[in-house]
């Protein structure tokens, strides 16, 4: 229905509405932007995704914020209202561990980055090394002649957010690299925390430094990489075509939708808004053109006047 | 005489090659495939760079290697044969103290690097933190809110090869660069060295991951920033239309004399041949024209018959 038509939901009658709304089994929602701003919900969503669970359809919140394990986020929302389960949140450190196993990765993994990701890789038995401080024992000299070791059975490096983050860890990273078998796989790419008076490296600041030194590109996991979702298809759980994702970014969310084959719906609550879709739909680009959404909405919560 | 012709040396008279020889007072050479490649010198070079000084010419050392300092340079140089001072060699740590002296740099520099950078920095008087460790202390929670201090007085960040790279660094960079005023440089972009079962990150690497979090792009020193020889220039040492710059690398040596006025030479002992310059003659990219030398010779020992 609609496909990529970028259709206004409210000026449709209330039959046809219905009628969409009965076109999908799952619903995949971002999160910053469709459900909250920051801290605070944005009006209508915690009813609206309610509703959906209530009246039987499958629900996930799909995040590329890696900063959060699955549990703070499910933390956050259910404090918000939302009725959701860990397994209903999807997020990068759990994504990449079922990419590696959907791939039967049996070797060891090198990871850059916190327990948020080990214990992904626990969960799906693929053995790691222990995340963590590692500093540089003494000098490059020393180091490189006398604490260096490489271990044979590493197979995939892997990057997330790590506040250990340290020329060790760079090393090894592109040393493992340098064999053309090894995966190099990152969980996100943002570049920065801005906060008052500082501003915190992101994930983007070491995958860019690994991808410099090791002269190779990461595959990135987050949105809008399949990657995320793959899974979810993969073990049957959802059925593409009977899946809606909704989102405010469309370079994240909608392309992720487009990419897996789901059905598409922009909010207008955050990032993009309807004349940027206008000037897609206008431009030659057919990569453009898969930022089109199915159809549009101000914001999740006008659909509760349907439901 | 010859300006961007790219002319063969080895094919004029011998009149035409000495008028050539006493058309420049200073002689700036590039070291790794002209001088030597890795330790072995190229036949003649050693012979040719002493009689440039014997029959009175400034002869200048120039190198985008910020791994050795100066005087390490100058051991290797003077082990091979060359007569040649510390004050001879222009390097990325060296140019980068002067430039900043040049623009009369009074704050404090917060240094990613090694002393062959705090050094220089010492040489004119510009303070510094001390460069080293700087291992996160514990959490990131706990760095945040009791260990991170920014100084107030930085008014530049400079970025250099630093085996001690860490997070606590790339956190103070990017919070230091979030001030408009503070300047962001770095030595070279030289991104990896190889080694034996091993990669070894480069400044580059550090400098795409500080870039990345700052969201700013540095200023590079090195080859072909006129940086490198605008001390020399500034202070009267050589004379731009009187000082010859010799390399085999055109998109660095070359094109550094290009941007300061130097007249060229490319000699075919390393990265580039006549068949590159034939194609950007080609061209109609003006960026590639500037790469294209005014003499070429073979190697620089070529020269020894004509003085």
């Amino acid at each position: 229905m609609f496909k990529q038509s970028a259709t206004k939901l409210l000026e449709l009658n209330e039959e046809k509405v219905k009628e969409w709304l009965e076109s999908f089994d799952a619903v995949i929602t971002d999160c910053d932007g469709v459900l909250w701003v920051y801290g605070d919900v944005i009006p209508g969503s915690v009813d609206v995704m309610n509703r959906f669970k209530d009246i039987g359809k499958k629900i996930f919140f799909c995040t590329n914020n890696s900063t959060k394990t699955r549990k703070e986020l499910l933390t956050k929302s259910k404090n918000m209202g939302f009725n959701i389960t860990e397994d209903e949140v999807i997020s990068t450190a759990n994504s990449l561990a079922a990419y590696l196993k959907a791939r039967n990765f049996n070797k060891k993994a090198y990871v850059i980055g916190s327990e948020g990701i080990t214990k992904e890789l626990d969960a799906v038995g693929i053995d790691h090394n222990k995340v963590g401080p590692e500093h540089m024992p003494g000098s490059l000299l020393q180091y490189l002649s006398n604490n260096f070791e490489l271990e044979d059975d590493i197979g995939a490096v892997l990057v997330g957010f790590d506040e250990y983050f340290s020329f060790p860890k760079m090393t090894k990273a592109a040393s493992y690299l340098s064999r053309p078998e090894c995966l190099f796989i990152a969980t996100n790419t943002d570049e920065r925390f801005p906060m008052p008076n500082m501003v915190v490296p992101g994930t983007g600041s070491f995958v860019r430094a690994i991808e410099t030194c090791a002269e190779r590109k990461a595959t990135v996991i987050g949105k809008p990489n399949v990657a995320m979702c793959e899974h979810l298809i993969n073990n049957g759980t959802i059925v593409p075509e009977r899946t809606l994702m909704i989102g405010d970014r469309c370079n994240t969310d909608i392309l992720l939708g487009y990419n897996c084959g789901f059905q598409t719906l922009l909010v207008g609550s955050g990032i993009h808004q309807l004349n940027d879709v206008d000037s897609w739909k206008a431009s030659n680009d057919p990569e453009l053109h898969k930022l089109i959404p199915d159809v549009y909405l101000p914001k999740l919560g006008d659909l509760l006047a349907y439901m």
